[in-house]
């Protein structure tokens, strides 16, 4: 398909530059930070080919998620290295990433408080008496010294043991106030009064220990790297990049391999674009630099190559970090380095990610729909095998899933034609990037179309709404309909089974203007006192209510949930997306459903008690529920099979939101497996390879698990 | 241990009578319904020997959790019978349980848009459009009839592997609300227009045929039963047992070969004793006999014989189900079969069990401490080895944790003195189930005290306050503190990691009393205005409010949580907690920290925007953390080893909340580990056996994948 000559400007050349560190060499300064990513040990294979794929992309560094060393610090999704049952998938990882010539590191971590140890139950430990993390029930301990000697062997074995499984930096992760060496750094964890509490250069000892023990391990021919969290952004109450931020990294400069700084926790630091614009971390961590002769790595969602290069020019940064950029765009390196700057696929700061890995399934990516399938389905980013029928495809609608099929379907020789009703193409994705903070999102229109106008065998058709007869006569095998779905302004969602009482008849002159999400990005606003009421708990209710705000309404918000955008929990922003609604909206109902419109008011009730309230309201916002548009789709059926094969046409299928209403990032997969499968109809068989647990029934019971299982056998019942 | 001599009064032989289901027959009437449990198919062998150590028990029927029949309806943590790949462990279950003389039971189950299939990324299916439950921005479509024919050919495919796994009965699962037959014959979530929806007996139609294709399949060999919720308990909205539920029932009869009938949804069905007593489901269920032939199974959390018998005589049901039951007393049945009634140990209803498995981590039982421990540590809920140590034990505190070590340690045959400050023994259980709606609670006291008061090893030393300089002269080679922990009242919690300010000299006369769990427990209690702050976020905040607004205090509920006891949500309670709780109190201000207390005042802040408001209170209640109560320990620990060895003592350990402030589960678990292994020091080695992820890299690609991971290889990047 690359029928242009690759030319990459010199002065990029300076990220393709090698960089010492420690012991080791990264080839270059693309260097992929640890994340999480849903896969872990549940998902091994899945998550060693992702790996691999970023190295074969060109990433220099290639780190893993999280590992935990413990028991006693077990996070329940993430990978482990509590002995060598891990070591054979840590194995896999890192010969897929040196398959490629990029370092494979592992960031080995204990998480303290931060984990309950739901599964071994072991009672957590911290420097101090803590409350575990969230609201589980369970206390941690303060350790004595016995258990800091403990946790420094634990951390040494797990970094002999990552040196086995070829891994080439060893991390020790400080960050996100997540694991035991930041709580000891840190004053609100930490209120011990020995010599491992009290001043700053107390409170750093056991990371000033860790590191020094894993260099003594590994440290001849492993990198030692150090994750940590310069910033908190909590002012006083937390460590702060003019205070003891500083003061750590001053004081330890030398002695790890690397440094790896970012904000402090996760919400901070994998801000989404609705609250960060690219590079937002760089004020925070360029002192680094200036304290350390040892390479620096930050983050900050590059994906601009000159953002990437002042960065190191400007003496901020000596590796640039990734984590959603590498996973939007595997090849991100390898296309820079081939000056293919077109065919940057952009990470548009979504977090969906993110929530991927929050809820335990292998992460997904609005922008990289074969995240997450690299293995189980055999989807590579960036190849995709040739057309093998001699199908010609009508793709209707140019939104998401529309975009991605007709892109990859032209990718694999197919001819396509792409038609939309709407002038601009892009669908949802063109009216939402065009709502408060959703701006980054046009990107998936964007690449899209770039490669699409590349591709002579795909042919663009906007203005151009079709009919189920213009269909018949495109002279088509197969009948994409990505036509999208339409907002409900029946009141019908989550709350309400059945159409709302009081909503008929409300535009007359008694009545109270009824408004949907898709009125509003159309630019039909109301004015005056709204209700909007949002019973989808994604990011819709809530930037509409901004938008609202914005135009000078009086907004009152109403959610059945106890959370303003609670979905937004899982992509690491409710609590930003609260504030500011809270600070926008005149008022904020939680835990309150919209019970039915009124004329001139809206009807609320608690979802606890059903305690009836009565607000004023010029105009409501139902914010419930999407029908898809599926009218062509229905149209085309009801000719029936036999006046479709007369027109040639062998199968019509439904992608993204026309088949199933969601998020963008499912209508981008919808589109993709399309391109790739030539259906969406639900296979009896699994679709991809499945992992599974060993049954392993026979192994030896532990010498410390107290147990005899084994004795009672033939003893009968009397015991 | 059992010198006495079982002994069982003829009137409980109805219980062992033998029970013709269909083509198998039930050995006696005690019937362990499915139930979830966190182990599922992420933990196989410790589900298989879990179901295993059931049948053991003497229960007659021993089902599984719901059982996934394919990747379009994927619940994350449960069993799959997706195809054969998941043979192996499913059959690992039934040998176990057939081992033991039971039938094995499986329920089958597609869960339609109870679920996001976030893991296969297929869109949700349902009878008609539907967003899926909670907060994913999902939509399930509405099925077509080719999605019909490929749900009833995915569980006719089921029922067949089932069968090769060696399941004699094959459920169908109609019932909570979460699976598609249910969603088929429920108005809310059906409002087709084809013979599937409309009249009751079109929504029955999917059940009829899932029902009569399994017994077309499987039907000459296994049973074909149903698991049906007759009431939802939502009046006209839902299905209900004067209703829709009963004509359910009496249109298909004689259909299946038995009916497993209960409340719906979970919430209703698993309501904890807090909400409910023993039998509380009859009243819903008992008209299910009168209008089939066919055996009938229900629950209600059984632990009494008298209770089984009256439900089997009174015609009410002829199998006992039990799920809580037989998790916290896996012998029950035997139990009752020896007439051994005084060993009961009966479930408590405090649904730690349903927590576990909501948290996707093999479940804890406060009753049971080997649950979920039986394949992993080996540890038999019977069976115990015997002491191999010529250690004798002193334990301080009978708390449960106390109480269940020396019980365990009496039952290994070790010499064991149990001392307790309190006249009253049981320490905070004790305590705590004088509070409203946690008396079942007292039964973890009551079971040991009837166990430890038969162990002529076991000495009871009630009202014996142990110091340090006691201890030493105790003569026991183990000092085991189990002391407890108490509230603290410097409001020191998740919310503050320092004392809060404004506390000191708030007792004087301008100043506001502060109070914790512990005075009210004790029978110190405020009156008037009364601030109840909640950092903790289990049960206990919401329980204290309760008890003082019985006392006539206006109380205002404080949390920082967006809920009300937010922990309750994996209790399956959290709503009739937060209902409750609403009802009883003055004011409830969620997401509201308490910032520190003023003279007749509290200061609150919003904990989004910091907005500050101030309420009067005459009192604070402060539900913020717990401390150890650990000063034998530290001042054994201060005597040196060296003075410790000399009195013969060779280890002090804390056990409990001594060690780690938690729950009652995590203080029996703990002494029970103590009474195992002597220790409760975190071990550098797992102290279970883990269950691993297969790596299977080579595994062929599906067909359907439209991947080609392949073809990739020495292609260079120029795709």
């Amino acid at each position: 398909m690359e029928t242009y000559m690759p030319h990459r400007p010199a002065r990029y050349d300076v990220l393709f530059e090698p960089v010492r560190i420690g012991p080791v060499t990264a080839k270059n300064r693309f260097y992929q930070v640890p994340h999480c990513n849903g896969m872990g040990r549940a998902f091994p294979s899945s998550m060693a080919a992702m790996r691999g794929v970023k190295a074969e992309g060109g990433w220099g560094v290639v780190v893993t998620e999280q590992c935990d060393v413990h028991h006693s610090g077990n996070h329940q999704r993430e990978i482990r290295i509590w002995d060598e049952k891990d070591l054979p998938y840590l194995t896999r990882a890192t010969d897929e990433i040196h398959r490629h010539g990029a370092l494979a590191g592992v960031e080995l971590a204990h998480n303290g408080s931060y984990v309950g140890n739901l599964e071994s139950r072991t009672i957590p430990i911290a420097p101090s008496l803590k409350a575990v993390r969230g609201n589980l029930p369970i206390t941690a301990r303060a350790m004595d010294k016995d258990d800091i000697r403990a946790v420094r062997r634990w951390h040494r074995t797990a970094a002999l043991n990552a040196r086995r499984a070829g891994f080439d930096i060893v991390y020790i992760y400080a960050g996100h106030d997540m694991t035991l060496p930041v709580h000891f750094l840190s004053r609100r964890h930490n209120q011990r009064t020995d010599e491992y509490g009290g001043s700053l250069e107390n409170r750093a000892r056991l990371l000033r220990e860790l590191i020094e023990d894993a260099k003594e391990a590994v440290g001849d021919t492993c990198a030692v790297a150090v994750r940590f969290g310069v910033d908190e952004l909590m002012g006083p109450r937390g460590i702060g990049s003019e205070d003891e931020g500083r003061d750590v990294v001053e004081m330890l400069a030398e002695l790890p391999d690397l440094w790896d700084v970012n904000l402090s926790n996760f919400d901070n630091d994998g801000q989404t674009s609705r609250f960060s614009d690219e590079g937002f971390q760089a004020e925070y961590v360029k002192f680094v630099k200036s304290v350390t002769s040892k390479p620096v790595v930050g983050v900050g969602r590059f994906t601009s190559p000159d953002t990437m290069v002042s960065m190191i020019k400007g003496g901020t940064l000596d590796l640039i970090g990734a984590a959603r950029p590498s996973i939007a765009d595997p090849f991100l390196p390898r296309k820079i380095e081939e000056g293919r700057f077109d065919d940057l696929r952009e990470c548009i700061g979504c977090n969906i990610c993110v929530a991927g890995d929050k809820a335990s399934v292998p992460m997904r990516c609005t922008q990289n729909p074969t995240m997450g399938e690299e293995w189980r389905r055999g989807w590579h980013p960036e190849y995709i095998p040739p057309k093998d029928t001699d199908d010609t495809v009508l793709v209707v609608g140019a939104g998401p899933a529309g975009l991605e099929a007709a892109r990859a379907l032209g990718q694999r020789g197919y001819d396509v034609l792409l038609a939309d009703r709407r002038r601009e193409l892009g669908g949802r994705v063109t009216l939402e990037s065009r709502l408060p903070g959703l701006g980054e999102w046009a990107r998936v229109r964007d690449w899209r179309l770039t490669q699409l106008r590349r591709m002579p065998n795909v042919q663009l058709l906007p203005d151009n709404e079709i009919t189920a007869e213009m269909a018949l006569e495109a002279e088509c095998s197969l009948v994409a309909v990505a036509t999208g779905a339409r907002w409900r302004a029946d009141g019908v969602g989550r709350s309400h089974s059945f159409p709302m009482e009081g909503l008929e008849g409300l535009e007359g002159p008694a009545g109270t203007p009824v408004f949907t999400p898709d009125d509003i990005m159309a630019g039909r606003l109301p004015s005056g006192r709204v209700v909007v009421f949002d019973d989808d708990h994604y990011y819709m209710g809530g930037v509409i209510a901004e938008r609202l705000a914005e135009h000078g309404c009086e907004v009152t918000f109403v959610t059945p949930d106890s959370l303003v955008s609670s979905f937004t929990q899982f992509t690491a922003e409710q609590k930003r997306v609260q504030r500011r609604v809270m600070e926008k909206c005149a008022a904020v109902h939680t835990s309150t459903a919209l019970v039915r419109a009124e004329p001139g008011a809206a009807r609320l009730a608690c979802v606890y008690t059903g305690r009836e309230t009565v607000v004023t309201a010029d105009a409501l916002v139902l914010v419930t529920g999407m029908v898809p548009r599926d009218e062509l789709y229905t149209g085309l059926r009801a000719f029936g099979e036999e006046a479709l094969g007369a027109a040639g046409i062998r199968r019509v299928v439904r992608l993204g939101d026309c088949l199933g209403p969601g998020i963008i990032a499912a209508a981008v997969h919808s589109g993709h497996l399309f391109a790739r499968t030539l259906d969406t109809a639900i296979t009896d068989e699994t679709p991809y390879r499945r992992e599974n647990v060993e049954l392993d029934w026979d192994q030896p019971l532990p010498a410390s698990s107290g147990g005899a299982w084994g004795r009672q056998e033939g003893q009968g019942h009397g015991r």
